[in-house]
């Protein structure tokens, strides 16, 4: 993204301070308006635009219908020490997620492996936004989420979506910048769609299919009646290995959770999987950071294919964004500000100015 | 696979004790060549036919030529109850993972999650074989692999190649059969390339490229010189996500264990991954099948696209293929016996005879 003078940014800890203030002020208690602030910004600091700020209009309406829980800490229904279960009792994902993976972080260096599931949580936003949480400490992470109150993407073979996109992050540590990797068991998310159908444009590829079966690259297939579905990664070609990463990611966290499907909720929501690895548990933390530091240099040394200028590794050109975004302030994805204003104005919270203004 | 008079079908039984009188000759002590040839036999039943008993000849050359080590037990690392790493000091295995898939399994209740990292192992055959062994008992297991002397997948963006495949294998346990997911980083493996460049044939979409970086479905491309290489999963297209996956595989398998490319290791081997989940520690394992039994029928009942009879859930094909194997025998992939044949000979051990020979 260049700095053009047409641009209007903010100062990053303006932001914050303003979504903090609407979090309060819509009724979350205690740490949760900054945790829920945080993680969002976090999104839009590495780029993740379609899980950052554009998403707290909507929470603010979920805590306005009742439908997100503003107040109050998760149910403890097991706590084994390496392992630990929540029911989130629809409160704010975002925070749940910082603290899961916070006591995870805590809790991997005495048990190696520290693995953390949350039943009933409001949705969690941009998986990779909670990750520096553990690499900054070392630590490898996973975290997984699926929503079991919506069906978008279809089992492979399948033309009825059973999934939804299903994404799983992993935060590698190296002996540099981490890996940040944030992906997803279908090829394209149902934030892409939407956006991609606002804006009127199609997908690059044929990455849906229609009511009746058949691939396309239109996203207004997803809003058919009946409606289409996301193909699972891999496509019409080879979409048994999406199917599988569901399957995976589904039985993760709504398996292990005890909360999915088969109990037919309605509400948008999500079960979620954290695992936190600590490397000197196992082969020691400086032998893991020399592998996984000498992969991603390998990486990156791997001549590029024509039309590309260098191998990117997952990560690099968000944590680029984010040190930019901190540097000269954050451009907001167009609308975003625009749909916060009501909110702002029914909870009296003021507007960040942008910079220069 | 239909079971026609032109078909040379053996007794499972028969299959498993000659290659257990191969191994035993070739010098691999105690429960090694039982084990070795139940994992390869178990691939063959399940259908991978490129990882059962194809790989034996080559595993027999690997012990006469001292690649492969045939007596002892691995080191132990660490062991920290619910973590533990050992050397497989180039061990067979297939026989190694299995050991570390039972330990997994004997630990996992007491722990909740159990993880087992190995370094220089030798090659562990099928990771789809394992995973029963952790699924009969209730149990959600995870299997990966890489080989850190091989390269033949390139980064997204890159046309040098940096991992393997990257296998990942996923047993989950429901209310009825297991599901049971096999699959890699790339879109294709090495065996598959190897098994169609020498058919004649191709692959069936750009699932590789040359060693310029254009995609192509000519499996040639990878040993020309200098070698293409096989694309991450989503290819051309949206290959980034199979890069990430391959980067997490080889975090897992050779961070964890401390032993990878960085040491440019030259022999072939492997670096392994095994974690098993005891759903009881968690939201209980009720729950847990509930959910997942809800979740594989709710694939099936999904209406099937033109073209396809009924979705299939992974592992269901394998798991009919091994059921019908065990009734009627089994149909060995052609050239297999033939393979093997010169290393009966060299180890005076008697070939089984077909079913109604």
């Amino acid at each position: 993204m260049s700095n053009t003078s047409s641009e209007i940014r903010y100062q990053v800890r303006d932001l914050i301070e303003y979504a903090t203030a609407l979090f309060a002020a819509a009724g979350c208690d205690g740490d949760k308006p900054a945790a829920i602030a945080a993680g969002l910004v976090e999104a839009d600091l590495l780029g993740h635009t379609t899980h950052g700020l554009q998403l707290a209009p909507t929470y603010l309406g979920e805590l306005e219908s009742g439908g997100m829980i503003p107040r109050g800490e998760p149910e403890v229904v097991a706590d084994r020490g390496a392992t630990v279960t929540w029911d989130g009792r629809r409160l704010p994902g975002v925070w749940l997620t910082a603290k899961a993976v916070d006591l995870a972080v805590e809790r991997a260096p005495t048990y190696g492996v520290a693995t953390i599931v949350i039943r009933r949580s409001h949705h969690i936003g941009c998986l990779a936004a909670f990750l520096q949480r553990a690499t900054d400490r070392g630590l490898m992470i996973t975290i997984a989420s699926s929503d079991p109150a919506v069906a978008s993407v279809a089992p492979f073979g399948g033309r009825k979506a059973v999934f939804t996109p299903d994404p799983f992050a992993v935060g590698i540590p190296t002996d540099a910048d981490p890996i940040l990797i944030d992906i997803s068991a279908s090829i394209t998310t149902n934030g892409m769609a939407g956006r991609l159908r606002r804006e009127g444009k199609t997908f690059p590829g044929a990455w849906a299919l229609d009511a009746a079966g058949a691939p396309t690259d239109d996203p207004n297939a997803l809003f058919s009646d009946p409606p289409g579905s996301l193909l699972p990664l891999g496509g019409a070609e080879y979409g048994h290995k999406g199917f599988g990463l569901a399957l995976m990611v589904e039985a993760l966290t709504q398996g292990l959770s005890g909360f999915g499907r088969a109990e037919a909720p309605t509400q948008w929501g999500a079960s979620v999987f954290v695992q936190v690895i600590d490397p000197t548990a196992f082969g020691g933390r400086d032998a893991f950071q020399h592998e996984t530091g000498w992969l991603a240099n390998a990486c990156r040394d791997s001549p590029p294919v024509p039309g590309v200028d260098a191998v990117r590794v997952p990560g690099q050109r968000g944590l680029a964004h984010k040190k930019r975004a901190l540097a000269e302030g954050v451009v907001l994805y167009p609308g975003i500000a625009d749909a916060l204003a009501p909110h702002a104005t029914r909870l009296r919270v003021t507007p960040p100015r942008p910079i220069g203004a």
